[in-house]
């Protein structure tokens, strides 16, 4: 079968019955009750949850073969829970989990593709799985069942609908009380927002918190509560502050990104929905990084106050906010040590639930009353579908991230990006993955300026504003055949026929596969 | 059958199957995993959530004859949330509800008895009903089924399990914004914590917010979030601000209850757990009030600090905190405009969930980590047993609250009460209706000296600690005798066979019944 965003979708791939894409909010299931696998404890528990050590904490879980485990991303680059913790479960002899992380964050010595190898762990499912696992499942890692690839705001969904049912969830905290009441926001190796792992503490059955930092009790602020959490383990390190924020790239020198950030800040500033209490989110790419500076700038010179900041944090986000460009941080993770620790600056900066910013299943999520989404992308075509999952070689670059959350959630959806990255182009007649539908894209700002996108709700307004202001508006297709012209057409990417990874959109929808390269084809 | 506080119990009341109280932590259910009656939502919900009335919004959530509503008892004698509903409700001629609000607040002018006289609701659940509604019940009000009482920390547990299964949630917030993040926290009717209201708007169906005070998006702080929101209703008021403190008393000028305070508070500081990061609640009773004020005066003599205050609170909780005598306050409601506003000074200053505070089916409550509890009471027996309920004629003078909770949770639970109020004795053999087991009882403080129970964990150390410390201990049998001597031995209240109320323990076990009072016997 074929999807509403032209993709050829089996039925059904390993025990997954594939539910292809049909178009922005046509999905419409009849929606069972929201059921959490915990369960009411009855017996008071007023002593200590401190176990002595990773292993006792995962046998007193019950965690068995077979099961689901999550974790969450905020540690990003410096996280050292996940290797501890899967050495833990790998020496235990306990085999065939679904590794089920929000994100999978790159760790070494071992690796995950090592706890695949020796059978720890024979299922993914994460927003990404770049880096030399993603490499290996493209290739030649076995896995049970293809990897289950979703935007966060589909997570919780998945979550709250028994698609992903967490066994055992291990949540790292920087600090906790022996109680399980615990923060990423203080403590030495501080990450700042939990949002990301709320949903898990609710809906798992066992919950497992892992600190290298426990401080009196109450820990206070409590980003999770006592009441979610069943253990509480000590390690000597939970992460390596020094690479917790370097998942996020820092501010680009690159003169071409600057342009293609300014660029899309006067897009923002030209819109007639940049006024008093708008709001945004820049999220932590280099050139969105850039994009805030120079939205800022904006907002100072028009003498206006954004009602809040969304999603990831970023210092210049919290500079905008000391500035009172910004009336409200909203923050479902932190990407860097400031804004890891700005919550304590004001009540008016605020850690939130992921599923509150992104789920479209709720009863409203943050992000759908956003105005401004700045996302990055790896390829966009010329329908405007974005790829940001996987590069010229098929070879898994990024995870899917808010990205297709925040397209779709924003009246206005910018991608970011350069006509050419090396000798490969960006802008493409048909993206090798398509994980945002390009009907939720309004604009692609790159340096040979902006293409709007016709087929968009706001097409018109943003025709006229960006008009109006004196921006270089084209079409996408002269970025493509500008990008063509610079590189020439790249060679199709070929494929097995082999279903390794399944692309969710953020209605739970399949909005893409992506099938095994065939191996000699990987440079 | 009788339970093991000997009280006799029919074995099913309407439709109510009785599993009677069979001793502390005896109870052992085999339990379901926690699911709510919310639904994932398949539409994104972008635009304002606001209705033009409270008819629309009922109408709206699709409350049928029937089914069950709830509110929060926030706004105290201050409430106007529950009248307006209720008259909405009845005017739509929606009938046969059942009305399970977290605690009964008297309303006039319709009161809930006229409600229940022209059939809107026919069944109630709540931690009391005390007033016009109670007496009514207890004399010759019609309703489907017997009022169901509960202490704080059992409705969390009846709604998780489903004995309490909430259509349709209805909860003032002093602030809200149009898509339903709310507060009791600002505003000029602020209420302070919402702490009863969590878990309705995270397991009701639908959740309808009414305010009488629309912010700016987003509304900061955010006590309940719009993802858990169907719909919001603006109202021109949703409570008097100078009564919605009014529910608790304060602080007392009578000689014998300052007595009974101090002794209370000697008591606490005689005690070898009153030392560094010692923890404590103590209410909002009139004696409590006092008594708060003189265990501030014994910790700072002792130059240290309280690690936590917890539940409601009160000014001068604010105020040990505001002295470092305390490091952090727990709030889950708060019984004066001091302690409503009191969030802002301080990030260790946090509203807390009902079901963390004392759901002890949790993976833990914060209760059961308690120190020193100091309990209100009308009657204690010379069990211990505690009858916070019903009066000497057995009206109804007073809900359960969370006194069950706390006397269970607490290393340290102390019963504070006057030996004979007017001519009816405090101290008897046997308390009308039991509402907490006197096994969990630590001590009773009167005028008249200090009781401590055997029975009671912690009985040897108390008794050493207190005798050390010079305290007038006296029996129970010895403080019975005195009021007895007083007041002589009241005439057994002559009651039908009807059980009109049944009163729940924390566990969810049936802790007693009240039957129907022979109406001449009313005064």
């Amino acid at each position: 079968m074929v999807n509403a965003v032209g993709r050829e979708l089996p039925e059904k791939v390993g025990s997954y019955v594939v539910k292809p894409y049909t178009g922005i909010h046509k999905e419409a299931q009849t929606s069972a009750p929201v059921c959490s696998r915990r369960r009411p404890d009855p017996s008071p528990r007023r002593q200590s949850k401190r176990m002595p050590d990773l292993k006792a904490a995962i046998l007193a879980s019950g965690l068995k073969d077979g099961m689901t485990i999550s974790f969450h991303h905020s540690f990003r680059e410096g996280d050292k829970i996940v290797g501890q913790v899967l050495t833990a479960i790998s020496e235990l002899g306990i085999k065939g989990l679904c590794f089920a992380p929000s994100a999978v964050v790159n760790i070494k010595n071992p690796s995950i593709v090592d706890f695949v190898k020796d059978g720890t762990i024979n299922r993914i499912q994460a927003s990404g799985i770049r880096g030399e696992l993603g490499d290996a499942v493209l290739q030649d890692l076995k896995l049970a069942e293809p990897v289950i690839l979703r935007p966060h705001g589909a997570r919780p969904h998945a979550i709250e609908t028994g698609a992903l049912s967490i066994d055992v969830a291990f949540i790292g905290a920087s600090s906790a009380d022996e109680m399980g009441n615990c923060t990423g926001q203080t403590g030495p190796n501080s990450c700042g927002a939990l949002g990301y792992s709320f949903i898990d503490a609710v809906m798992a059955e066992k919950v497992v918190v892992i600190t290298d930092n426990i401080v009196p009790y109450p820990c206070v602020p409590i980003s999770i509560a006592q009441n979610y959490v069943d253990f509480v383990v000590q390690v000597d390190e939970i992460g390596d502050p020094d690479k917790i924020g370097a998942g996020a790239a820092r501010l680009t020198k690159n003169p071409r990104d600057l342009l293609i950030a300014q660029r899309a800040a006067d897009a923002i500033a030209a819109s007639r929905l940049f006024k008093d209490d708008y709001s945004f989110q820049t999220g932590a790419g280099a050139i969105s990084i850039a994009c805030t500076n120079f939205l800022a700038q904006h907002t100072k010179e028009a003498g206006i106050q954004a009602s809040f900041a969304l999603g990831g944090m970023t210092a210049n986000i919290v500079e905008m906010f000391d500035e009172g460009l910004v009336r409200t941080i909203l923050c479902s993770q932190s990407f860097d040590a400031v804004a890891a620790r700005a919550f304590s600056k004001s009540p008016q900066i605020i850690e939130i639930d992921n599923s509150m910013y992104s789920n479209m299943y709720n009863k409203s999520c943050v992000l759908d009353r956003l105005n401004f989404g700045v996302l990055g992308a790896l390829e966009v075509d010329v329908d405007f579908n974005i790829n940001i999952l996987t590069g010229s070689n098929g070879e898994m670059m990024s995870g899917i991230g808010g990205g297709p959350d925040v397209a779709d959630g924003a009246d206005i959806s910018i991608v970011t990006l350069p006509v050419i990255r090396g000798r490969t182009p960006s802008i493409v007649n048909r993206v090798f993955t398509c994980c945002t539908p390009g009907t939720s894209v309004a604009m692609v700002v790159t340096e040979a300026g902006i293409a709007l996108n016709p087929a968009h709700k706001n097409y018109q307004m943003l025709k006229e504003d960006l008009s109006a202001a004196g921006l270089k508006l084209v079409t996408i297709e002269y970025l493509r055949d500008l990008a063509y012209s610079l590189t020439g057409i790249p060679k199709p990417i070929e494929t097995t026929d082999e279903v390794v990874c399944i692309v969710e959109y953020r209605d739970g929808t399949v909005i893409d596969v992506i099938r095994r390269i065939k191996t000699d084809k990987i440079e």
